[in-house]
């Protein structure tokens, strides 16, 4: 971390069709947003090139914002496994972008993510955005995929302050 | 690919806790061994360092082999939802770091992989060693995980001499 600015989180919401992502800047309790966008590869791809885009996107978007750690969201496995392992593969490009570029890498799960933000673990995708909207009012408008990117760098912002204080 | 040397092939058989890897050289349908081995990342450290170790290990046998074309197995998925999504950040690595280095990367399922070697895609990991052996004689002794993917990887070779000849 570098001591002349505040702490950048990135918050990764990882999808193999779109992999949602935010970057915000907090000290202390106080946060503000820096930037986010959507990364969709083109599904007629082959699976591996759709796979290397999120990589090199995710890879980007850190060289591009420098964040001191990233967070990412723990998507709730409601489905099968042939859905789980497609959604694992792209999940690892979210995990394994920022670690190679020597960031620690936390996980949150969705309901923790909600909670943190909305104040409820079962907050649907509207309030989430409603939240974002109030809490990173420069930011815009954003996607559904974002605004639960930009959620779970919230997410860890709190965690991260709570630890402190405990 | 290089002209003055037979093509080359890393086969790739994933897992979080040991992904196995293996170069052949191919000209026509002669094939012989290169290397072979297995990462193992210790199941200590975290999910996203685990990943990490896999992606650069991977990058290194790419480095250092020099493979023309990768192939990697698609490992049956009789388990869970969340054994999957695992499973799946580990076989991601196994597709993005040969498709970084610019590789093509090939999939082939499991009874695919057996039925190219043994014969029979029912073939039990027994039977696929002893192939192995057979196929490589100058392989040595290699681990369950090694001989499945110098499998893959004849798999891939086998593939590619039916398309041209066909």
């Amino acid at each position: 971390m570098n001591a002349t600015r505040p702490l950048r989180i990135l918050g990764l919401d990882p999808g193999l069709r779109r992999t949602g992502w935010g970057v915000i800047a907090c000290e202390g309790a106080r946060i503000s947003h820096v930037a986010h966008g959507v990364i969709a590869p083109n599904d007629s791809l082959p699976f591996s090139e759709r796979l290397l885009i999120l990589f090199e996107e995710i890879s980007a978007v850190v060289a591009a914002h420098a964040p001191d750690e990233a967070a990412v969201e723990e998507t709730f496995m409601n489905t099968n496994a042939q859905s789980a392992l497609k959604l694992g593969h792209a999940r690892a490009m979210a995990l394994v972008a920022p670690a190679r570029a020597g960031l620690p890498v936390a996980e949150y799960a969705a309901s923790v993510v909600k909670k943190a933000v909305v104040g409820t673990g079962g907050a649907d995708k509207a309030q989430v955005g409603w939240m974002i909207a109030r809490l990173l009012p420069t930011a815009g408008k954003t996607s559904a995929d974002a605004a639960d990117a930009l959620a779970v760098a919230i997410a860890h912002a709190h965690t991260r302050s709570a630890r402190r204080v405990a």
